[in-house]
Formats: C-alpha cells, structure tokens, sequence
C-alpha cells in the first residue's frame, strides 16, 4: 500500500478551502490586522474570525501576537510555502512527462518506419 | 461587506486536502491510469477511488474517459493553474509588501535625524 504524506498538507489545503480564511490571507499580505479589523473585513463576528484563525495558524498560515487586549496577525509564509511547494512538484513532473512524450513523438517523425 | 472569490478555489482547495486525492494526483502526472490501477495504487475499493475522482474532476484536476468498460484518468491542468495561481498572488503581494518596507527602514537608515 500506498505510504501517504499526511497531516502538513491536508491542514493548509483545508484551510485554503474556506472563502473567509482565504479572504483573511488576502488581507494579511497587506499588512498586519487586528483580530477586530479583520472581523470588520469579514463582515462577521470576532468569535467566528477567531475560530477561522485558529484553523490559519494550526496550517502555518497566520501567526499572531498578543499586546495587552489587543491580538495583531500577520501571515506566516511556511504555509503558503508548503502548498505551493507541493504544486509545484506535481506541475513540474506532468511537463517533465509531456517533454519526453514530445521527444518520443518527434524521434517517431524522423523514423517513420520503425 | 467583502465580495469573496467563490466556488472554484473552494472546490479544488478542499478536493487537495486529502491525502488519497493528492496521492491519485502524483500518480497521474507520471501517466494515464484506469480506475482499477489507481485504487490499486492508493490501497483502497474502486467505489472509494471513483468518489475521490468526482471530486478531482468537479475541481478540473483529474479528466476521465471511458472506452467500453474501462475508464481511464488523467491530469487536468486547470485545476492546478487554479490553485497555484491563487497561491503566487498572495506570496507576491506579501514580498511586495516586504520590499516597500525594506525600502521604508533603507530611507530611515539614510535620514536618522528625520
């Protein structure tokens, strides 16, 4: 069977799946926010904005910090990193194949028959 | 309120954060492959494989044909374009934003007094 890479990539491609928490990176790349601001750019609640963070930061996505009341966020780049990494592996073995299949058709030109 | 970029990112974020699904999706860019062969490859009964393939294809990373029985699976580049498109915008706007403050403290570094 099959020996899977687990958990790293499920929890920020499940995170990405989220319009609200990619909405929440979009904003974050901007520059740092406050749990408050970033409920405002949501246009929902803090509780719900602060659930969304928590899946961002167990993804290696967001990473915040707490002064007195006040939680500032700012994107953390592993995660990001992280999926775009493994797309990028997946991209560049499909064009590596399509390079030899264009090779083999191209040898199949030169020696029509063999 | 925030207008959100909806259901494709959604579709294809979420059909990436299953290690089996991932798993059919580096098998494919070494080559074509039935429904049989892959659910041979993940380890898993063919009905399981066939309901990963109709969430890869909803999200256009898998593309499939029959021919008789037998149907047979490939890569579909739109839905990793997708992805890794959504992802490069925001590594850019982040780096971007990285720039402008580096630009920012270089000023800084040049006019102490100001």
């Amino acid at each position: 069977m099959l020996k899977r890479e687990g958990g790293v990539a499920d929890r920020v491609f499940h995170a990405l799946a989220d319009a609200n928490r990619r909405a929440v990176i979009e904003r974050l790349t901007r520059g740092p926010a406050t749990v408050s601001e970033l409920a405002a750019h949501l246009g929902v609640t803090v509780a719900a904005t602060v659930q969304h963070l928590q899946v961002l930061q167990d993804s290696e996505l967001v990473r915040s910090e707490k002064a007195g009341r006040v939680r500032t966020c700012q994107i953390d780049p592993a995660g990001l990193r992280n999926a775009e990494a493994w797309l990028q592996r997946q991209r560049t073995a499909w064009e590596h194949r399509l390079d030899r299949l264009g090779a083999v058709l191209d040898d199949q030109k030169k020696e029509p028959g063999s």
